[in-house]
């Protein structure tokens, strides 16, 4: 597998690890940035590559179709109000997609969470999305691939 | 198709159209938030639907085709340090994918276009890619789809 030795997720699994499939991994973020996001998953490709079309077609599409299953198991546990898809890689250009549950109460709704934020987050409902997130990880962790 | 009549991008092609097929269109992003990114195109699922989980999995694979093909022009004819792709729809919920080519001179690298300027983008770059955008429209819409 092309492994780059200075990029963070060809060194570590980038995040808290929820499935490892031999081509692809799922983790839940949990960093600083991330607090306000509960519902906050990357599909990261395991071999190094920057772009979406660096892939195959066979391995774009495994790739979408492991995206399009995890945002289903977002949309059904944890009830957001828009899926936001991502891949970018600016800063770590090895492909990772994120998935992210977006909430009309969130701290950037409706900017995309990279953007500075609006209010403070609804303090119940985010510690209400919190208490889903085990339940979130056990479901994603479920799917058979 | 599916047409919702208070969506804008059920209303209009929503930028400059470039490629028109009977399931989705490409458009450049021509607004005034796009200016400092004269490489950022869209593809736009033509029926109004949300999530792209909501689309099927054939659905699914020729929108990500296309994604992949049209960020292959984009890599040819604009040589971005990176490709940016998201499907956000926090404001617009009409499945549409976002794809920037992204330089280390622009006005926000390394951080996501939604962020707040870090820095005035590198004038001349910038008019030379707003030179080059004629030829990536060219490209991108002589694509046989």
């Amino acid at each position: 597998m092309t492994v780059s030795h200075d990029c963070p997720l060809c060194r570590e699994d980038g995040g808290l690890l929820i499935a490892l499939h031999h081509k692809f991994r799922i983790i839940r973020a949990t960093g600083p940035d991330e607090v306000d996001f509960p519902g906050f998953y990357r599909v990261i490709w395991n071999a190094h590559r920057a772009e979406f079309s660096d892939l195959d077609a066979a391995e774009r599409e495994l790739l979408m179709a492991v995206v399009a299953r995890v945002e289903v198991v977002l949309r059904e546990c944890l009830r957001p109000d828009k899926v936001n898809l991502a891949a970018l890689g600016n800063m770590v250009p090895h492909l990772h997609w994120h998935l992210i549950a977006r909430y009309d109460w969130d701290s950037r709704w409706p900017a995309p969470v990279w953007a500075a934020p609006r209010r403070e987050a609804d303090a119940a409902r985010l510690a209400a999305l919190h208490d889903q997130s085990a339940a979130c990880d056990a479901a994603i962790a479920g799917l058979a691939f």
